[in-house]
């Protein structure tokens, strides 16, 4: 085991180079224009585990994207760790901040990647953090010191809410058995300071729309005198949140696990600098729920947030106008016990109850997921903390995280499995954002880190 | 000048088909693609011009788009009309609403346009207006009935705010010299009751763009803990209104005039059916200030719409982002006595001062104007009376519009002179909106009207 950090001497221009290749392809989930490019990288990520070792990669059709699935069987007397990921990525707009091409990727240094970081869309999430579990499977293999049983299972639409992929697990039980699950599509607190994430937000996501009139008016001839649904969706929306930044959608907080001083003390034992935070953002002011500090607001709190709104003119210049229709896309992070199709359903009837007359409005759930909370008294908690311990010499420390990987609450209650959330990004790795980028030192410590999480899972 | 109706069976034809020439030609000035079609359409108004009889015509350079001039001198004792017009025309977005090319204009009958209306972009707003007059002329120089001396002047940043025309004015006192300015860029209450415009709203537009973070933030990650333009720029729009729907900007009422009782119950005369307007626009509830009723609310109250909004992801699916920024395009139609200078300063403090910590703002002014009342006790104005009476057989209606024509008041102030709004359009004829179209009775009523304005005027 020892071994593991010669090998990735000797192989990480090659294993990098690889990266570079499945980051050039376009696999954008949300646009269908992309699709071909999403069943060209479903084809790669199986040449990749076919190379890696797998005895058995399959492309899985399902209703939506295919998911790859690939095993490699020692001995089925021994356990068997299940590797799951995404190959799909989040749409490149706008398109226009990005420095470099989104799928061209480049590496550069920086502050913060002093070793460079490789640009691209989905160079962190989660291209680059489900290829470090390929090439550590390389790593075993070739080298003999694979101590159990693997499958790999990556799905295609993780980023618009991993539909098929909870179609396929609930269908497949038997084969996706497994000891625990192990996935890296998390980031860890510093490169320094190597973290576990404890818990995962769920998510709630809505689109809605507003109509006024049945054509777009003249705002001369027509302002003032009916409702304009833009101006209508602003105050239906601002109404969402009350003077403390708290939820007002009634019941939204019913079921809010509460933390006790006890855990918030512990929490804020995580090393953060507001000022740091700030700086990193240029905001002046940091804007969230009364009562709770910036760390608690983004992790062990629900939130809700406009992800995109629009209506009427948004050309050049100006145009006076009352538009027929006005749109916004909604999502809301939810915690521990509150459930998301309950959120979702409470969403729904408020938002319909709060409509003036004068105004439809329509409401389209687009996908969810619950919460997730990882026990850290199991083995396999502690193998992961050994797994950091060895590669880092450092102990990581537990973290609630406030992004949501809907299906982790779907797979412990359909294959009662419990996931290890073992991610290497950063928070500042810019994934959803323009510029994504993932650090070289962070993709080959997680190649590192992971056969030792294999080690300890089974040596415990 | 009874052979004004023979003159128009004879060439109604002709009149419509040249009409339809000069709606080819997207002549869009808000949108710099169009630049050059903007030119050739100024180049089609000045031959129009020239044919229909005009001495003198001219194609004015301005900082902008050029104005077409155009004259006719009979005797320089007798008085001058200055016809003004616009042959620029409004964006045609959303163009997926459009039934037909907006600029490939098609004749349609609808149940209010029995004889048919001409469906393009501009076929009413105002190139359909605007052309009346130079086939009114037409009448009167080849049947020799032009009583007094015309200029045309026909600009085209109507839709933009007019900023060349209003150079060109100040720059031009003696070249405009007139005795009165006759407009037909407004709407009349319906083809069997004619109505004549004496008052106009001024306005105030401008856009405004709220910035968070320095990036797109991942909505899981940062959610709830930093502020996101879209929720500020929503909550600070909708405290733009209070709960009986007035506007809250400090200061913003207090130069409206104030219709005194009788002359609101005078305005209550006009013809108006709330049930059909409700109809007409498919919505079950009018909206909008309290203790006014909707003609007043679309007349003699100012107002503030959105006219546009965008920010974030907007495209199909999902995205989970919190955008760095977001924007909305702003405008507050005026009554008489509000300044639209005052009223944006007022805005502009207004909207900066509600800017939460965490957020920073910026408010960029578009355009404006002064709106306008039109006394009714002048010759012109009984002219205009005359005119209606001997074409409709009936006596007009004097309404107040919600509209803006910014340009009336600088004319006004800078060339001494009363505007006459004589507009032949409907308020459904959707201009501003998808299929735009203006009746071909409307389109020759206006070029049968238009001779008896200019003898009644000559010949008080």
């Amino acid at each position: 085991m020892d071994s593991v950090k010669n090998y990735i001497n000797e192989n990480k221009d090659r294993f990098i180079a690889e990266l570079i290749e499945l980051l050039k392809m376009p696999s954008i989930s949300a646009d269908a224009a992309y699709s071909q490019d999403m069943l060209n990288t479903a084809d790669a990520v199986k040449n990749a585990l076919e190379k890696a070792g797998c005895d058995k990669v399959e492309i899985c059709e399902t209703p939506g994207y295919p998911i790859v699935y690939g095993e490699k069987t020692i001995d089925p007397a021994l356990p068997t760790v299940l590797v799951y990921g995404h190959y799909d990525v989040q749409p490149a707009d706008p398109i226009e901040l990005w420095e470099s091409d989104p799928f061209e990727p480049v590496i550069k240094k920086t502050d913060i990647h002093p070793d460079g970081a490789i640009f691209a869309r989905g160079a962190c999430d989660d291209k680059g953090q489900m290829f470090m579990h390929v090439k550590a499977l390389e790593y075993m293999v070739k080298n003999n010191v694979l101590p159990c049983n693997v499958k790999f299972m990556i799905e295609g639409e993780e980023e618009i809410g991993s539909g098929s992929l909870s179609w396929f697990v609930k269908n497949n039980h038997e084969k996706l058995k497994n000891d625990i699950i192990l996935i890296s599509d998390t980031s860890m607190l510093a490169n320094d300071t190597p973290s576990i994430t404890t818990g995962l937000r769920g998510l709630s996501y809505v689109e809605v729309e507003v109509t006024g009139a049945n054509r777009d008016l003249h705002s001369g001839l027509y302002g003032g005198a009916v409702a304009n649904p833009i101006n209508v969706l602003t105050k239906m929306i601002a109404s969402l949140h009350d003077e403390n930044n708290r939820i007002t959608i009634p019941h939204f907080y019913d079921k809010v696990e509460e933390l006790s001083q006890a855990e918030r003390d512990e929490m804020a034992k995580a090393p953060f600098s507001l000022e740091a935070y700030k700086k990193a953002l240029d905001i002046d002011e940091v804007y969230g729920e009364k009562g709770y500090t910036t760390t608690e607001r983004a992790s062990i709190r629900p939130t809700l947030d406009v992800n995109g709104i629009w209506g009427g003119y948004t050309g050049q210049g100006a145009k006076t106008v009352i538009p027929s229709k006005a749109y916004a896309k909604i999502s809301m992070r939810l915690v521990p016990n509150q459930d998301n199709h309950e959120i979702t359903e409470l969403f729904t009837k408020h938002f319909e109850s709060i409509a003036p007359a004068g105004v439809r409005v329509k409401v389209t759930p687009h996908h969810g997921g619950q919460g997730y909370v990882t026990p850290t008294d199991t083995p396999a908690y502690q193998a992961a903390v050994k797994a950091c311990q060895a590669s880092f010499g450092k102990e990581p420390i537990p973290v609630r995280s406030g992004g949501s990987i809907p299906i982790v609450a779907l797979f412990e209650e359909e294959l009662g499995s419990k996931s290890i959330l073992l991610g290497f990004g950063l928070d500042s790795d810019a994934i959803h954002s323009p510029n994504e980028h993932y650090g070289i030192f962070n993709f080959l410590k997680g190649i590192e880190t992971i056969p030792w999480f294999y080690h300890y899972f089974v040596n415990k």
